[in-house]
């Protein structure tokens, strides 16, 4: 049997046709645009499906089911996504509106869970039976697997760790509130620290390397300098890597699981950012007695979206 | 059958005798003299066995378990507690050393754990599935319930929501980091607060209900004259509800339990605590659109250590 893997993005829909065993096969895209009524994005979703399964020769029989890793949150039990920010929905009838095109199971959920679920099943985390995925990129997402499963909260709003708040009264986040996890931990957050920098040292390499536009920074900017061992540049690595390992900490300390695992944009700086969290988190663990859990990059990269979506189902 | 629970603290072993439906039937206690070697507080711990079963002409044989809830961490594998603060101990076989005295089942777990353990059990989270326990004493200790199970962590170390960071670089925590939710959210938060408003306000009513004298301040203290209206009673007492939610928060947006349950001695403060952080919890939930989990009182009080214990093995 084959599975059906769906990531649904603000600007792309990804399909892809996915193995047993956690492989993709084949992948279509399509563009999401967003501000369409979700029955036309559902539409192309079933096109890309379509596709696939006519390339692979394949009919709705060999599929076992459709997984879909969305932007927001969804109800396991009615399929209906509850909130999705990017998409601008609120408590739409995806599984219905997909099964319409396709009657096969259909499972739904947040697309950092899927990922999550992708690097347990089929990735770096496949041999635990506990552990927390955390995609540092513009925001800070997280999947949460205990015990083998997938855990999404008793109303489906767990593993927002980008919304531990781990400053009182700190920077205001987009959520409401304000010190939240993400404001700290997320590329944005490296990209809002390298601005600072640049305002306090007009001279700094950060700023020569975007040749003055400071709009120009990314986190990569910031790592490949502060690598070199450019002064400025690590002194916002470092910041940024204390943040990192107290929102590893609170982790820890929450549920201590067997590892965790750091995807999204910012986790491209490798064994770099790696080696730096793993070296200060000891300061930061409640038992030193006890073995640390392992702290690992995620390997399926993109990938882990269609993969997990599609292993939903498994 | 019947049931043992043993809470050890580091003043008192309490022993109970409880019946297949988590009631207490007979009690007996002990002091802990926790300088003393380990085996005597064990010998101690069974004599109390022996005197409960003797009262009650049971047997071994009508006993189907032994749990034990420790102030500290234990291997669930071997019996062993890894890590107890209080007791100074460090590795020490306990479940080997009680069962050279009853060859019974014998578990063990962290008293917050086996507290919250309890109120899923018997008492106020029976109808859950997923709950956390939160101890508001001395520290902030808590128990996890996910699916039904307790979760103790991949090493034992999960669970220690006192020590999550919601401060950067905040009140250094006995733990040895900065900024633990134990040093905003315990009972020893709540004096803290009260000392430093007594050093600003020397005439207010906090300093004269101790006659002047600050170590007598208690949480009670605070919150007796804040429920009688007084503002600097109140100023502390908002304070720490806004604290206390902000833990919450964390508790929400990690795991999203059904239900969030308030123990230890802070929480005696009852309706007037809870009211106060229900009605601000909204402000930091991140899905106004989703059923708030439901916060609520421990309902088994210091019986919690003993029925939780004992019902490990249930």
């Amino acid at each position: 049997m084959y599975y059906i893997g769906i990531d649904l993005g603000g600007t792309n829909i990804a399909v892809g046709l996915v193995s047993e065993d956690g492989k993709i096969l084949r992948k279509a895209e399509t563009p999401t645009l967003a501000k369409r009524p979700y029955a036309d994005i559902v539409r192309d979703m079933a096109a890309c499906i379509a596709k696939l399964l006519d390339e692979a020769k394949l009919t709705t029989q060999d599929i076992a089911a459709i997984g879909i890793g969305i932007p927001g949150i969804a109800e396991q039990k009615t399929g209906r996504v509850i909130f999705c920010t990017n998409l601008g929905w609120r408590n739409i009838p995806l599984r219905d509106e997909l099964k319409s095109y396709y009657d096969l199971p259909i499972f739904i959920d947040n697309d950092a869970t899927v990922a999550g679920w992708a690097e347990y099943q089929a990735g770096v985390s496949r041999n635990t039976s506990s552990s927390v995925f955390l995609t540092l990129g513009t925001g800070v997402g997280a999947g949460i697997i205990v015990d083998g499963k997938i855990w999404s909260g008793a109303h489906g709003a767990a593993s927002e760790l980008g919304h531990l708040i781990i400053e009182v009264d700190g920077i205001p986040c987009t959520c409401g509130k304000c010190g939240c996890t993400e404001r700290y931990c997320s590329a944005t957050a490296i990209i809002r620290m390298a601005k600072e920098a640049c305002a306090l040292h007009p001279d700094c390499a950060i700023l020569k390397a975007v040749n003055g536009d400071v709009d120009k920074i990314t986190a990569k900017t910031v790592f490949d300098l502060a690598k070199e061992g450019d002064d400025i540049a690590n002194r916002v690595f470092r910041r940024y890597v204390k943040y990192l390992t107290i929102a590893i900490n609170n982790v820890v300390s929450f549920l201590d699981p067997d590892m965790i695992v750091l995807g999204g944009g910012v986790s491209r700086a490798g064994d770099f950012l790696l080696d730096a969290v793993r070296e200060l988190l000891p300061k930061y663990l409640m038992y030193p007695v006890l073995p640390m859990p392992e702290i690992a990059l995620a390997q399926l990269g993109n990938d882990a979206g269609i993969i997990g979506a599609a292993l939903l189902g498994r």
